[in-house]
């Protein structure tokens, strides 16, 4: 409690002067003004975020939080528990999905164990696990108040010992079947959302098993009766690990000064915790990919997100996140390296 | 005219056994089916243009068109038409937009005064112009046929000069004030579209005088009578020298397998061009943003074109290529560098 609560007290806005003094400069570079539309508010973004008119991006981490759901024994998912702990393996050796999205974009990718149901051993992957598995929210709450503050804490400190070692730009990333439950489980009740309206397949559920998964949905809330008002309630009783350690990476980055780029459907639950737990950590955040994931596109509105990658995505791990790495790394290259009009000796086109 | 006939007879279809081969791998990587989308998309694309499994896009380079619009004397356009020629230096010397996305994405830029209308000495350009920019379109023909062919030809020439060079993706750019004009006439005559639904404010261009615009591009269409059904024809009589170069690097593309990625508005015109040309080009044509210009949505959707990138973007010059170039660079690694389900020992899950 104590980490989160020096995080938490840490956290200011971004600095505006240095943001006024970025858009100065993009609105009279050689190119007519607002031309690089959403490129130029990342720019912005990223001078408010680092008080630095030119910030460096040149240390890049995606950190991956693996974890199970107890929530798997209610048949809400195609794929069987089993597969969190096969795909960390994966992910921790370099073959996976956003290890190989990671790789083109020249960052690192950091896998921790923060709640896998089985034991793995590999010395390639960060062991912090806070318990094997949530509990089943069907029936109960994910895990107790403390546990869910001790998950936000790991992310907290992974994120900051990777600040700590000139890390510039972080992506948050999660391996954990059955996650999208209790995603659209925190989305439907801070967002005050019929979980009908945003259950998806996830990974590819049977269509035929959608009803239950919504069925499910709907006790767990009923059963945990989360506080809206509370984000680590909300957070403990019908989350999960990983959104747990990802919402404290998002605390960390935004306590740091360092951006933190939103994945997907799962990231984007992590952020409504992070967000309600500290509204502020809202412009730490930037999103990458519109999810195909059923609820994503209420997630981003209840976010005001406003995703930069059209490319039908649903897989998670960081996968997004990593793709926007570049397109965040062009904004720094377009307010850096391009020259203004005055520099250029012409007046403004 | 020979260039082009034999660039034209050169242009096959997309291997098929590759594509197979791709989108079986694909089905196979350790990840749910079809879960990253477009991404999957391309890395088929990609197989089905260059015949391998893994191409290797270790060499890219956009190439950017320069060239004048006569149609700039009836003041459709915001910016004044010595812009091009000093835009183009910028181009040249690294210090324009489309350079900093280019450097972050690794990239080379050529740029190439097709048809500037002034005199340009700098040795970084490549000296190709044609005439000192077209003909008020809204008067007569933009250009002659033969010039608009030798126009095609210089791109063909200069894409197959990078492709000999090594460069196995390709993007296309342009700097041209006023070319959102004949681009909007192109896409009105070969679509059936009305100007007044996709003509729009180009690079700043204020509102009031948009109805000059629109009544310009009808005039255009009057007056010059292009026949829809030769590609050739609508590009001499209502197109531009750019928009004709870029034709030709799409129509080299598909006849050496290179992929070619088309840039925003004015790139797109030149794509529907190309295709009219030889309806095969579209298979090896990649497309990369949703651009800000009215008419965009309405271009892309003409040409199948799925924009990945949605950053609210209208500067051209080949910003969003640069951007996409990462992006399928990511598609590759994704195939080249994930597992299968059988190579990692496991069954499909």
């Amino acid at each position: 409690m104590e980490k989160l609560n020096q995080t938490l007290e840490k956290i200011q806005g971004l600095n505006q002067q240095a943001m006024e003094e970025a858009r100065n400069r993009i609105d009279h570079l050689i190119k007519p003004q607002k031309s690089l539309g959403k490129l130029e508010d990342i720019a912005v973004q990223l001078s408010g975020i680092t008080g630095k008119l030119h910030p460096k991006l040149d240390s890049k981490a995606i950190i991956v939080m693996a974890a199970d759901n107890g929530v798997c024994e209610e048949g809400i998912s195609a794929a069987p528990q089993a597969v969190t702990k096969l795909m960390t393996g994966y992910i921790a050796n370099g073959v996976s999905g956003v290890c190989a999205l990671a790789a083109q974009a020249r960052a690192q990718v950091i896998t921790v164990d923060i709640g896998v149901a089985g034991d793995l051993e590999d010395s390639k992957i960060l062991h912090k696990k806070i318990r094997h598995g949530t509990g089943n929210i069907a029936k109960g709450p994910a895990m107790s108040r403390e546990e869910a503050i001790k998950a936000i804490e790991v992310g907290i400190e992974i994120a900051e010992q990777e600040i700590k070692n000139g890390r510039n730009l972080l992506g948050t990333g999660e391996m954990g079947i059955g996650n999208t439950t209790p995603s659209t489980a925190i989305l439907a009740v801070m967002s005050g959302t019929d979980p009908e309206e945003i259950t998806g397949v996830g990974a590819n559920l049977p269509k035929q098993q959608l009803d239950n998964k919504i069925a499910v949905i709907h006790r767990a809330i009923e059963i945990n009766k989360p506080d809206k008002n509370d984000g680590i309630d909300v957070l403990a009783k019908i989350g999960g690990l990983d959104i747990a350690g990802m919402a404290g990476v998002m605390l960390a980055g935004a306590a740091n000064r360092v951006p933190v780029v939103v994945d997907g459907y799962i990231s984007t639950a992590a952020a409504i915790i992070a967000v309600a737990i500290e509204p502020k950590v809202r412009d730490y955040l930037i999103c990458s990919h519109a999810s195909e994931e059923k609820g994503a596109a209420k997630a981003s509105a209840f976010m005001s997100f406003e995703p930069m990658l059209n490319l039908d995505m649903r897989l998670g791990e960081g996968t997004g996140a990593a793709l926007a790495f570049n397109i965040i790394e062009a904004a720094a290259f377009m307010s850096e390296k391009m020259i203004t009009f005055q520099e250029a000796g012409i007046g403004v086109v």
